[in-house]
């Protein structure tokens, strides 16, 4: 495979024309036109063998996936997407067809979402990877995890646990169950929440995207925020069979929602009154920090329940 | 090795304060006030094994040589840098150690150069790596790789293949003798030519940074520009000693000098009248595509002369 030729078939999938964007893929670097609100930027990574499975997940669902986790950090603080810059790591030996059928995911993202690529680089490396960068433009208050008040509610949009029950449910061979299909779709072409993004900011005092899982991720805006929290179970939304579903791959369904990461939804903190027509399910209490552990999983009686991580955990995978 | 607590180290490191980053290390993205002349964005990779070997680099050279790498696309464009992200790629084995002090080089570099790191992603995999992406200001007009008019003549910042011959002198195992210092340090610590980019873009037609090797990146120039060029084998600038140092290793100093890359100094068009002060030197000609290479090395007799690329070639190693 020849570097260049190989660079130059990546960017015909990926050029396009858009607004803002005054130099694309083919310069040293890539311009923009200036954003009068700030930058926002963010970088996140896949890498072959620890975060997907080549077995079981599509090449063009490995694109479009790494794309948006890295515009969800987008989502997260509030910012629409602009652009971003892709690095790629290809073995000598890898299938160029494979290479280019991922790309073309992240063309698929790049359009669904507004957010071409404008530039990256290709390296040699054993192990195939796709970092992405992407940058936003920044609303006048973004969104961040510091902020939650004690007597805040902890919301979250959509449903939490559907990636990781359909990343259970490839790994178990059962994603032709025609029930698994809703899970399974979570997973492989999840949706950064730009749709509900500016409703969640004009209430929330504090926010994330559930990359982590929702107890982990809520760790950190506690962290931030320096209060504790509490999480109700039976409360965390999820999409209908969940249980059913969950019982086929032997997963605790709460472990499910409440530890499974990659959802991509937006988790925040914001008064309990907070209005939000059905944009977000209300799912428990900031508190104060006090002894303990920052955040508690309570069970249907209130008492404090112990979840395993449910999501995938990639580092030393 | 935990992730969460090798991050947080990592952070310490690279956290500072400075006048445009409003949001830095720690939320989902980080947030840089507007840049009024437009963003310029561009990312680089370092991977183990392939772009360095840990037997004879120390890592925090490897940090530095892969923020620096990515800071010299800016330098290219006559972007001053603003502030960038890394995404890293750290085996579960690898000792913590290794992977701050690689980080303490990164922290060198952005201080050297006013580039600050305001996030980044750590993942797990089977090859450390450092992915760079980075952010400066748009100039008014930023020096693009076309432009380039018949007639032009062309020049390059600085020295040229003194990176190259470094590296292998490293390799050879000679990197102790004392002649062989400059070239060693040219390898290790490469500088992004902030310094005179503004000076080259004042005259420039066309330009580029010396990354591949001066005959592949002017080959590169030409290709954007429609036009064609020659080199003048004997005028390409040189370290003193590059001939004997050369000679140790059994290299072809002229293939050094024009076809090793990673100097990271810029090469570009301007008229043959263009007066730099002593900034660059005049190396070459652009003329008409015509048939035949795009690109020809001529020796002090006019002849062309076939020059083997002596750079470092990344792709499928």
């Amino acid at each position: 495979m020849d570097e260049f030729e190989l660079i130059d078939r990546i960017r015909a999938r990926l050029a396009r024309d858009a607004p803002r964007v005054r130099i694309g893929i083919g310069d040293d670097a890539a311009v923009l036109a200036p954003l009068s609100g700030g930058i926002v930027i963010s970088v996140d990574a896949v890498v072959d063998g620890v975060h997907f499975d080549r077995r079981w997940l599509g090449w063009p669902d490995v694109g479009w996936r790494g794309w948006c986790a890295a515009l969800s950090d987008l989502a997260a603080m509030g910012a629409p997407p602009v652009a971003g810059v892709l690095s790629l790591v290809v073995p000598s030996d890898e299938d160029e067809a494979n290479v280019l059928a991922m790309i073309g995911g992240v063309a698929e993202a790049a359009d669904a979402f507004d957010a071409p690529v404008v530039g990256g680089n290709v390296s040699g490396g054993r192990q195939l990877a796709l970092h992405s960068t992407v940058i936003g433009e920044a609303p006048a208050e973004p969104l961040r995890r510091a902020g939650a008040r004690v007597g805040d509610a902890v919301w979250v949009t959509g449903t939490v646990g559907a990636a990781a029950l359909g990343w259970r449910l490839l790994e178990a061979g059962r994603a032709d169950d025609p029930e698994a299909a809703p899970f399974v779709a979570r997973w492989r072409r999840p949706r950064p929440r730009f749709d509900v993004m500016d409703a969640v900011r004009s209430v929330a005092s504090a926010g994330i995207d559930v990359s982590d899982g929702v107890l982990q991720d809520l760790g950190h805006v506690c962290e931030a925020s320096g209060v504790g929290a509490d999480v109700e179970l039976a409360r965390l939304p999820r999409v209908p069979g969940h249980r059913s579903l969950a019982a086929r791959v032997d997963a605790d369904p709460d472990a499910l929602a409440a530890g499974g990461g990659e959802d991509f939804e937006l988790l925040f903190t914001a008064p309990p009154a907070a209005g939000l027509g059905g944009v977000a399910t209300r799912i428990g209490t900031v508190r104060e920090r006090g002894e303990g552990p920052p955040v508690r999983a309570l069970d249907a009686d209130g008492r404090e329940r112990a979840v395993a991580r449910a999501g995938h955990r990639h580092f030393g995978a």
